[in-house]
């Protein structure tokens, strides 16, 4: 009790691979406990008993709850050690799922160490997505705008690009394509088979909000259509008409976060691939 | 037991926000039981009782262990009462940790859905950083260097590009500049004071390895001394010489992913903004 209440609220992350899994974790958790500032440590690639060392150093210095994932166990033996020496709480948010599934299917789990980035197939598949949605952003056709997963097309400022990394990120090859009033998209998109391709608005009010603000970033005063709230409302309008001629499904991401567009468009796509096997198997239908 | 033993191999991810956390918690165990074929099954933005339904109708035709993220505990319990009523185990990984907190801090988790996807401050500069890594890639300085949180400076082939976009999904401001034997770096990069510039370095083995898998996607026989060893070592010490002169820490990518490159330049970064601040508190040392 008395180690409890020496600890101040700070969050160690100890991991023997990237520490990946516990960031996320500890954004999704503290995310709930807003009026608290949490200061947050992440000790990564912890590999050794020295290391185990240093990484106690710390905690002893910013005394706080230790969240961890070990692939060897050896090591998290060793710190939970340390840590019961202090009464500090260690805990391992992965031990309750690797439970049961090892009660459940009666399975063993492997020991290897930050084998999620393992140099396999998978991952060369999620590098050649970010190289490709690098060389096609923005209305750049680098490569064959075919083998792209997704394309994204939308008016000026419905955060193309940034959902365009996101989903890089996850291994999603993704194009981006402005629609701008009065310039006809480019006709490979009217070619293209295996791409899913989404439309993205937004209301006028938004759009006009943040391209306001970014020509004051920019310190410019800019096309007044641009930011004119008629000719916005025109331009989606123009927009969402293309979109419903080709049967593009269409995103509206005035009140979503990118991480959020980026969910329904993964939604979208295992939806059509869903489809996609279903077909197969029956083909009669 | 019954029950238990119906279980296939099935995992089920069930949010009411993007997924996104108990992906990545999925990702880090199920690399742990790589002989066993285990089906993913994604329900992001799960957010009323009709939606519970219909997860449950895909968790019946396809039973296997369930793992979920709620911030709506009505939800959560709702979608408990129905696994239950199967016995199909229902694991939320985040609640030991909320629960430690609680019992360690005495405090009370606040139920915001997706908080994490927020749209504020954080967030922007995120898709700032995105814009900027964007804008910045493979030598292009199309903003001030001089705004980056990190420069990435590398021969050809050393994943300076992915491991950026990875950089820029966690919000850092990454520009990436090729080291070209004969060619001068950019001035702007002898003039910086605010990045952090790392050197990526990698064994000539392993870079012509890529390099000439690249040339054979690209169905190209290219210039020689891109695939020749000598010639692509002695491009690599020019390069050690001019990272050392500049004291740029140098990290060698060859038995990295881009995930752990990226761990080790935030790693490196931390410890630099902790150095920092030491120097603000003791301005004399």
């Amino acid at each position: 009790m008395a180690a409890k209440n020496r600890l101040s609220h700070n969050i160690h992350m100890v991991s023997d691979s990237t520490g990946e899994t516990l960031s996320t974790i500890a954004k999704a958790v503290l995310v709930q406990y807003k009026d608290l500032p949490f200061k947050q440590f992440m000790h990564s690639l912890v590999r050794n008993k020295r290391q185990i060392d240093m990484v106690f150093d710390s905690i002893k210095q910013d005394p706080g709850i230790v969240l961890c994932t070990f692939s060897n166990s050896k090591l998290k033996n060793d710190l939970q050690i340390l840590c019961d020496s202090l009464s500090i709480p260690l805990i391992d948010p992965l031990e309750i799922v690797h439970k049961s599934l090892s009660n459940i299917y009666k399975i063993k789990a492997d020991t290897i160490i930050g084998g999620q980035h393992e140099l396999n197939t998978e991952y060369f598949e999620r590098i050649d997505a970010m190289n490709y949605t690098l060389a096609n952003d923005d209305g750049a056709i680098s490569e064959d705008l075919n083998i792209a997963d997704i394309i994204l097309v939308g008016v000026s400022r419905t955060s193309k690009t940034p959902t365009s990394i996101y989903l890089a990120n996850r291994g999603i090859k993704t194009a981006n394509i402005p629609f701008i009033d009065g310039i006809a998209l480019p006709d490979e998109i009217y070619n293209v088979r295996a791409p899913l391709i989404i439309g993205l608005i937004a209301t006028p009010e938004r759009i006009v909000q943040i391209r306001k603000n970014r020509l004051m970033a920019l310190n410019e005063s800019g096309d007044t259509n641009y930011i004119d709230k008629r000719s916005v409302s025109d331009e989606i309008i123009k927009a969402k008409k293309i979109f419903e001629k080709n049967n593009w499904p269409v995103i509206d991401v005035t009140r979503r976060s990118i991480e959020e567009t980026a969910a329904e468009i993964m939604s979208l796509l295992r939806q059509r691939k869903l489809k996609h096997n279903e077909n197969e198997n029956h083909p009669s239908i």
